[in-house]
């Protein structure tokens, strides 16, 4: 049976992918071997046992500083500015050898709440325009360590990818008046079909025009432009709703790799007015892509090629 | 010695990335084995050895296809439309073991007038919208073959790298009516910073903000936004040029993998007189990615980081 191919459009970035049709592959085709831990004798993030509590630390590496001035200015054409700015280290946990697989509800809760811990403390900082928090699963993901961990950067400059995805809510909203995320939910709560889990407080599905397959967006249901307002019935929920879907994430790709992305607005303070009326047009959430072999690429400057499509993604997800 | 980094902006796509201002690594730090041919006996670009002219075969993926009505369509709030288009392979001689390192002026040319033709031909098909011509070399530039081969693919959409090139072109020119490019070029020369070759033709930089380090554009002086309209001198030019940076490469960081993209307007046909006025604020330009380790990465959504700045990269260049 020969391929055939669709092309899709993502609705708030505006990036087109191509997705099979028929696909002839199955997640077993492309799951990774599991990686085995580090040496916890040469973990840098071992020490400091004491307390369940994530512990947060700077990056060893140092890429921003928190002292001194902007001095965003021109040279020549072009512009520049210091790099000002903090990289962090979550430990989330004492234990070196708990993976995403084993980490209770309740942990991954404390997770999430010093998440939101550190955005409100960060965002007072006038020169820090956003705090982007991320989790990278194994060597595959870009992670450093084995050590359950999240990255924090919080800069003066919008990531990109995430401007990209303001910059598309907004026009949607200037044309509709309504939360694309709103209205995308909505959706995919009509159509079915790209559901993977469905909860009180989240939904869980793989997008329309995803980038790679298996990706998973987990959506609140309750709309807020900021993830830092969100209360602790929600993160329970989160919590269930992580675990949840780390389990059909190992049960089905053999405790794959991945990046977990935390999307949030920028930072309100001092912009709070600013975001007090922007803030209906965009809807914090998180993204996750397991990274797998061959079962999707970046085809040379922005073509996505997904050879399992996201409702059969979503198909082996729920059923798993 | 403590680093110190900048945020620096790419002005056409308006992505911050962070250069590192002190460097404490070489080039040597970075290189990577040299990749060894595959065997010619199981090449499946071997066949039709009777010419040295670059030929044109379909892709053997067929990702796209030529047959049939574009459909473009809504489904509930999404997007889409079927997958038409032209994935091709220009097998650019039929030498198996010719590398980039090795292949002279004359082949470099008759393959850019292939690039050229190819376009001439492709662009005549209403329905398509984009030709993007790439050459990777290397595994780790994500080449699936060692035999000197480019990549060729026509479709209905704007690569989204490409679309915010030219969005961002479009908005300079909206600002200052002067194209963005010629800007760059008149810059750089007058800074000299980041040159790395100097040609009648053509001139060949470093960029203020680039993702990778050691990446390379190389810039046509005269303004024109479509690389299909190049002329026969310029084609020569252009092939020295092309065998001058590869000679550099080749030295500096050992035979390295890289991605050499050809960034040209959209089809111009049946759009000829939109970009007859448009053609204005975009320019043709090549540009080139070493794919080397540990010396630059993307770090989770569009933070890209340089170990490396341009400037030192464009006078490791210079003095090779």
């Amino acid at each position: 049976m020969s391929l055939t191919h669709e092309l899709r459009n993502d609705p708030i970035l505006g990036r087109w992918v191509i997705v099979t049709r028929n696909s002839s592959t199955s997640p077993s085709d492309h799951i990774t071997e599991r990686e085995m831990p580090d040496d916890p004798l040469t973990c840098p993030l071992c020490a400091g046992k004491e307390s369940d509590t994530p512990r947060v630390i700077p990056d060893f590496m140092s890429l921003l500083r928190m002292d001194g001035d902007l001095n965003r200015r021109g040279v020549g054409m072009y512009d520049k500015m210091e790099g000002i700015g903090a990289s962090e280290i979550i430990i989330e946990s004492p234990e070196h050898f708990l993976t995403p697989w084993e980490m209770g509800m309740e942990q991954v809760t404390k997770v999430f709440l010093t998440y939101k811990e550190r955005i409100l403390e960060l965002e007072k900082d006038p020169r820090l325009r956003y705090v982007l928090i991320s989790k990278n699963y194994g060597k595959a993901a870009g992670a450093s360590y084995t050590h359950p961990h999240s990255y924090l950067i919080a800069s003066p400059i919008i990531p990109k990818r995430i401007k990209e995805e303001l910059d598309g809510a907004k026009l949607y909203y200037r044309l509709k008046e309504r939360c694309i995320f709103c209205d995308i939910i909505h959706e995919e709560e009509r159509m079915a079909e790209r559901i993977v889990l469905r909860r009180n407080d989240f939904v869980v599905f793989c997008p329309f025009a995803p980038a790679f397959p298996f990706e998973i967006w987990i959506m609140p249901r309750r709309h807020n432009c900021a993830f830092q307002d969100v209360e602790s019935e929600e993160l329970k929920e989160l919590g269930i709703t992580i675990i949840t879907i780390m389990d059909k994430l190992k049960r089905l790709l053999n405790y794959p790799p991945y990046n977990l992305i935390l999307h949030t607005a920028p930072n309100r303070i001092p912009r709070r007015d600013h975001w007090h009326t922007l803030g209906d047009d965009f809807h914090w959430h998180i993204e996750i892509v397991p990274r797998l072999i061959n079962t999707g690429f970046e085809w040379t400057k922005g073509f996505y090629i997904l050879t399992i499509s996201p409702e059969e993604g979503a198909k082996y997800l729920r059923e798993v």
